[in-house]
């Protein structure tokens, strides 16, 4: 790449959006829990879809890699280029408008820059609910989290971000842009092209803007912090409260003692809600359109669980200070773990029903092969997805540990195989699951997925070493 | 082709489950409505995917297009050939295994062939509902609902049959078979090749098994049979609704006078609910996990609704008989309109917001086409779908008025283009619609499925003449 091509994109967007400075490229090539840095020849910041339009079109006649970056928040480094540094940052940052708020219709139109944030406070501002939430809520951007199909805690009720979009707007990797900003809840003309694009990590076309589908916003919330036995009881626990709440079982998430131990210890502010410990805890809430009766329905039926030994103990929250209490012994269970040393992570799902027994062989394997490990195990029951977490030993040696990555990730992912789960279930591939994926998957897809890059982008330009 | 192609597929499926008989392939070649009848080489009714699949090598060797076919209840023709003849029918109908109920997992395997209604009574049987609901489900297939992309009356609440598919099982058009059959709620690792065969009408694989998702049975459901003064009533009773039932707004259907007057003339064992005719009515229905407090809130929310004048009059369902009463007034809806001669038909979509605009855009235009027409829109108005269906004007000439049909289409279609709105909503495009596209289709989006279809599928012998 020669010096002339940031000549050319300063044309096109001007020489200020363009960062080539190695301290103020920092921000953009630090994966942001520390664990690497990338390499770029530049960051470049374009204001608008017809700039994006512009800098692929020179993209692809210079064969120069794009690597598109939204927050910067992603966990696999997808968005981050490590190889060679003579990719270009495209950041969606400055694309930020929110287009369109439509109440009746219930649909927001949101550039690929904007905040999930302000997407939210952009919906409960017209009365709405944006339900997608996420601890990076507040940096993390609707391209990023269309791109990697992000989660959650609410997707039990509300789906992934896939389920959360009516409509994309795209560059293709030819510079073209497709106009797929539809506000429609059923069209039925042809493929579904928005989907190839949704969790496809940037790599058959750069989203832009997106239409998103909003809610109803709850009118009352009901939340309990409950302890449990055991995954078994939780999974009990968690088909009972379907049939007993619907779609109105917002948020289902599992946790273990020495998950809430790390947090009370390392989180000011934190207390345990129970008097007694317990070796697994359910943050269970219900959302409903009224208020009435709703408390009462969930003592009802918290009652009930008790009585059938599901639950031992159960604390409710009485007030909105309450219930932010509670969440934040769920939201700051990924921060705190590295204040207890080494921490090996997998984001793996396994089918809804085969939860309890993937924890009881992860936990037995990583305990054989290390013992004196903490396995903190948590996250999403009611989607099958766990944060299998693994916390060194006490007093370990760190490094030793870590070293022990991929040597742990490979016998917990042979679990995952063998139940025929997902070795990423939220975070996507990026990066650093690129090079698992020939392992775990159906070489027929592997070659579907390849036959799908090589010709929506043949000349690889869009996230090159990501997924494939 | 040769005969000795049907030679080589009686090794594969044996002569028995290869139709040939004129007489005999009439069910396969008849659309069901009797506008049109297909023409096809013979029928070929394997019984397993393996044979699907060797079917389609040897389709693939020899270049013989396959046509494939669940139920034969499309609407556009996506599943009948009517050009050369030379096609072959890919009848899926004996692929109709339940592989699997997963209650704790609220999963269900079924194979392409399983009609929907043994899959909704698989699921029931087991304590969960299946909530894909059409008025042909006792004959259409799981197959045919995904490769259309089926919609129906529960869109509202549960989405498109795409969102209640988590896995599929495809033969590909070389023949091989791709297993995606997961029963993940949540997987990213890679791209969404389920939704690429969803909604594709048979053009890029043929799906022969998918997972299917469960829902809690809901305990108790409280209709109600609707007059309003307009679609802007019912649209501002949509929203009103939406913010009081949230997720458990489970039906909220739109019909005019006229549609009702059609049922009450041709549906034995019909009746009007109310006691004064109204130009419009709604048929909703709220579900619950519990039947405590449902009817009385119900009321009020009518109650509430009379007060603002949204709606004039209402009847509640008392019980489950009334409330099949109130069901079959909008389920009867399509099939008596026959009885008033000629109906040009449209199946449109438009933002959920935007639906009276264009019901009062579209009405106008067809009466000053037109004077003397019914106009007959009814559906689906949660989901901005309506069926716009237009009767001839009494004693008018059938054929006369038929052979207006793409004129007013064109119109209509106009209208909806205007609105950016979609010229199929859920029946999808099949052959009857595919000269309509490239004139409603982003060229850039037309080019992306083409080069898809010609990517996957390059001798074309999957469906040739449906889609695109």
């Amino acid at each position: 790449m020669s010096a002339d091509i940031l000549d050319r994109i300063a044309a096109i967007i001007g020489a200020k959006n363009i960062v080539t400075n190695a301290d103020d490229m920092v921000p953009y090539l630090k994966e942001w829990r520390d664990l690497f840095r990338g390499k770029a020849r530049a960051v470049i910041r374009p204001g608008s879809t017809a700039e994006v339009a512009e800098l692929v079109k020179l993209a692809a006649e210079t064969g120069t890699p794009l690597v598109p970056q939204g927050g910067n928040t992603g966990l696999v480094g997808g968005q981050i280029p490590i190889a060679e540094g003579r990719e270009l940052i495209l950041s969606l940052q400055r694309l930020d408008k929110i287009r369109m708020v439509d109440v009746e219709g219930d649909t927001l139109i949101v550039e690929a820059g904007v905040t999930l944030q302000r997407a939210q406070e952009a919906a409960e501002a017209a009365g709405r609910l944006f339900p997608l939430s996420l601890a990076s809520e507040g940096t993390c951007t609707i391209g990023g989290n269309l791109a990697t199909n992000a989660g959650g805690t609410a997707v039990i009720a509300y789906g992934n971000a896939r389920e959360l979009c009516l409509g994309l707007e795209v560059v293709l990797p030819d510079g073209r842009i497709w106009n797929g900003l539809r506000q429609l809840r059923k069209d039925n003309t042809g493929y579904d092209l928005k989907n190839l694009f949704i969790g496809a990590e940037g790599t058959l076309g750069i989203i832009t803007a997106a239409v998103l589908k909003l809610f109803p916003l709850p009118a009352a919330r009901a939340t309990a912090f409950l302890a449990l036995p055991g995954p078994e009881e939780a999974l009990a626990l968690l088909n009972a409260a379907k049939a007993s709440a619907g779609g109105t079982l917002t948020t289902f998430e599992l946790m273990p003692r020495v998950g809430l131990e790390f947090v009370l210890r390392h989180a000011p502010g934190t207390r345990d809600p129970l008097s007694e410990p317990s070796p697994w805890y359910v943050l269970m809430e219900v959302s409903a359109q009224s208020a009435s009766g709703l408390d009462e329905a969930l003592e009802a039926f918290l009652g009930d669980a008790l009585e059938k030994e599901l639950i031992t103990d159960a604390a409710l929250a009485g007030s909105l200070e309450q219930r932010n209490a509670f969440w934040k012994l769920r939201e700051m269970l990924s921060e705190v773990q590295r204040f207890e040393g080494g921490s090996i992570k997998h984001d793996i799902s396994v089918p809804v029903h085969a939860t309890p027994e993937f924890l009881a062989r992860a936990i037995a394997k990583v305990e054989e092969m290390i013992p004196g490990c903490r396995p903190v195990p948590f996250g999403h029951l009611g989607d099958g997805n766990i944060h299998f977490n693994v916390s060194q030993p006490i007093g370990a040696d760190k490094e030793a540990f870590i070293a022990r990555w991929d040597e742990v990730n490979h016998e917990v992912h042979a679990i995952v195989a063998d139940m025929h789960g997902s070795i990423s279930a939220e975070h996507g591939i990026g990066r650093l699951k690129r090079y698992l994926l020939p392992g775990v998957k159906d070489p027929v897809e592997l070659d579907l997925m390849r036959t799908l890059k090589a010709t929506l982008d043949p000349k690889g330009i869009f996230n090159p070493g990501a997924v494939l």
